[in-house]
């Protein structure tokens, strides 16, 4: 396992896309107070994200926004473009895919698998769909590493066996099937419904005369 | 704040996906190691969950499905139906229409808006898309509760205001862009693009030769 935990992780992604905002508006030094503030954390929280990645900075003057861009950047990713693929070209595949695509960035979507006939053999928001069937040997065909499901919840755990197969990596999973991979498969169970329903939880509490913690 | 701590809000949404699923399946009782395997977690975890709200069973034969579930859905869900607008209805608006609006659920998107002229006053994923700027007025005539943001990034800090103004309770922010709401206004920030960089990462490190924990 890495040294450095999920949620960093996470929290780490997130800096960057908030730093590299700054960038765009010209902003160059960023206090760790304002960028907690930002994403709603403590500054103590945001130092001790960087210190465990062993960044330091002028407290002075802030940290250095390029500069701990590029750092990041390192630490998250590797040195060459990771591949994607996209099981399930619907409404969620395709928004998905748009929204990836459209960012600069070191992942990369370059398929997507169906079974839809009127989809497989197209080219759907710019990258090619195939038929499920040729899945393992597109997979290996381009490198791909990562598989996001965006399929039906009723076939997700038809997935596993063929994804194990292919070789591949990681697992993004949408459907709300929770799955489980063996040992050297990172996977991200990422069930939608699960966040609304803790949204209204929490809403029903407030309505009901409870402090809500937000 | 309420006395269930939010992840455990979230497994018992999880739980009682996977017992739904068991109970059309004619599943009667189920184990708590069987329900911590489905889920990837330990059974004692399960066990901990369920005391906290106060649930107990039969240890011999395994929780009974249906007592659990309606167990679980006195704590999540409200004596009505809730109401949820989306605010931007692109291909992730629709998505996210499309699969709630699929299930049956004590949540339901009645309302849409967008500002794009093709879409207001259409009927899309058959719920009405209303003209952003009817946002206030529509919220109170419709009850709306919770928003959902599946807008651009961009224009996201400009809808706190609405949302405050409106009487919003809950916001699911699904840009990527992190938002700041008041106290009272409970805030999920779900940037998609956060986790399929985590996952990116895990596989990174474990190509590295890293240990990677499932």
């Amino acid at each position: 396992m890495s040294d450095i935990p999920e949620k960093t992780i996470e929290r780490l992604s997130e800096y960057r896309r908030t730093l590299l905002s700054c960038h765009n508006q010209g902003i160059t030094h960023i206090f760790s107070h304002v960028l907690a503030g930002i994403h709603g954390i403590t500054a103590v929280q945001v130092r001790r994200d960087l210190m465990l990645i062993g960044f330091s900075s002028d407290t002075k003057k802030g940290y250095d926004v390029e500069v701990l861009i590029d750092f990041i950047s390192n630490i998250l990713d590797g040195p060459n473009v990771m591949h994607v693929g996209v099981i399930g070209m619907g409404h969620l595949g395709q928004a998905l895919t748009k929204y990836f695509n459209s960012r600069k960035s070191k992942l990369r979507i370059v398929a997507s698998f169906d079974v839809d006939e009127e989809k497989v053999g197209q080219i759907i928001d710019d990258i090619p769909c195939f038929d499920m069937a040729h899945f393992e040997h597109q997979v290996q065909k381009l490198d791909i590493k990562i598989v996001i499901l965006s399929c039906p919840a009723t076939i997700a755990s038809d997935l596993v066996v063929p994804i194990i197969n292919a070789g591949i990596k990681g697992v993004l999973n949408f459907t709300s099937m929770p799955l489980n991979f063996p040992r050297g498969i990172f996977l991200e169970n990422y069930d939608i419904t699960t966040v609304l329903e803790k949204v209204a939880y929490f809403v029903k509490e407030a309505e009901e005369g409870v402090d809500v913690q937000n």
